[in-house]
């Protein structure tokens, strides 16, 4: 295999507001990003309802910040019509409100199996099919919807779309190809750094990769959820996966997302942010 | 997908020690096997150690129990060539074991990437490397190696085999094909549910899926090692994945392994033993 060689700086900073959640408001959290010079964000839905949809969407503006992606929508699998139903009116609403901060994507976490299932099979067409649902109106709304792929730990409860070859066959499916924008993936290098297949599905992906995120695996990880590291802290070779994303013309902003209860949550956010800082430039 | 009928009744049970390791010996657990008319047995190399060698291959014969694996060679990455060099030792050593045991095979747990390291393409060839490197002596003692692929949360620390797909690709660069049983794969629900490519990973194991193991998936796991869960209170269709070995012709034991500090591990071994005879025949 040939190494892929990073450029020589990453593409800028963006805060994925997960990082801070239990320090700031996505109020806090804009004003955050001025204070230190970083130039993009990408908000999750409670911040934004709490703050308010035209609030922040003025406020991002005002400060110029870019939206690299809105969390989430997706959440797709139910146990009965109904269920699957509200699941389609509400990723609507977050299309909608992702078309209002002119993010560059929906990060779409498509969900796990119903409580008490355990037809995964299932759960996947499923998943497919409300992202099939939803899809013209994305189209409609300008919005690129970002299928994520969750690190297998998560197939139960979280999301059953496991690997990018997974999330690449749903494009290919939904008539997305290599060139197309409109339907693709976020890569998390969380969630992929340990897939035989990570370079081969970049390249395949190609115009597709929509959002480029990084943090850190610990070892060891203490908890499923909430224990990812700052980079440089763990074991992740970010800037190997940073050069297959850029190898494909990937040229976005990397965005930093960490959740950690021990550690990066009970820190005061300005030295997170400072961190981040410094490691993006130094390791990723 | 066509779904595939698993047979009307599981093969045999055998008890892999860890699932009681906090509470009996290898001489408990083999008259354990007895007094609860479970055929097979697969020991860790701890209990083993403890025991003697001898001691255990005579009791084993006595009861008349099948060794459906020993737990377990591989951990061969390593910093240096020192490090890689015992390692072949050591699993020299557990194949000798093995065969003295009239074991099945020998479980792979191939080992991941050595402290400090970020290289697990690196790891992997390792791996690859070290299992070349004792194949020979396998077979003159006639003991098949069975590698396990581990759940991508493995990654980093246990395993960097994480796929079957994977674990295959190694058989096949190591000259065994899907007619061969002296490399092949090792297939544990736990590690694999996930994975959408089972089912045709499966099928092109063939006659190399040398063991299968079970237990359950939990929602939600709270601990990355040591958070298994009985068969039946997850979220693993468990048939289904027994139904895929069955239709490449695997006929032997359903190993149960669980590892379960909060929860098994506390029980009274009998009692243990008795839910896994009862969940084995009725939703395995």
């Amino acid at each position: 295999m040939t190494a892929l060689k990073p450029r020589a700086k990453p593409g800028p900073l963006s805060l994925n507001t997960a990082t801070v959640r239990e320090q700031w408001s996505l109020k806090d959290c804009i004003e955050g990003c001025a204070r230190h010079g970083i130039t993009g964000i990408s908000p999750w839905r409670d911040k934004l309802a709490e703050y308010g949809i035209a609030n922040a969407a003025r406020h991002i503006r005002e400060v110029g910040l870019t939206v690299t992606g809105l969390c989430r929508g997706g959440m797709f699998p139910a146990a009965d019509a109904a269920g699957r139903q509200a699941a389609i009116e509400d990723n609507k609403r977050v299309i909608d409100d992702a078309a209002a901060l002119n993010a560059q994507c929906l990060v779409l976490v498509v969900g796990g199996m119903p409580a008490g299932s355990r037809d995964l099979a299932g759960a996947r067409a499923q998943v497919q099919d409300g992202i099939a649902t939803v899809l013209e109106h994305a189209k409609a709304a300008g919005v690129p919807l970002a299928i994520e792929p969750l690190h297998p730990m998560y197939a139960a409860d979280r999301a059953c779309v496991n690997t990018l070859g997974q999330a690449l066959d749903i494009c290919d499916a939904l008539g997305s190809g290599p060139a197309d924008r409109h339907l693709g993936v976020a890569v998390d290098v969380y969630h992929v750094w340990w897939d035989p297949q990570l370079k081969q599905q970049i390249e395949r992906a190609a115009k597709r990769v929509l959002a480029f995120h990084i943090c850190d695996w610990l070892v060891p990880t203490t908890d499923l959820l909430l224990d990812r590291g700052m980079m440089g802290d763990g074991v992740i070779d970010i800037p190997a996966i940073r050069a297959m994303v850029e190898a494909v013309g990937y040229d976005g902003f990397c965005e930093v997302e960490i959740m950690s209860t021990a550690n990066w949550w009970r820190r005061p956010a300005d030295e997170v942010l400072k961190i981040c800082i410094e490691r993006h430039a130094t390791v990723v």
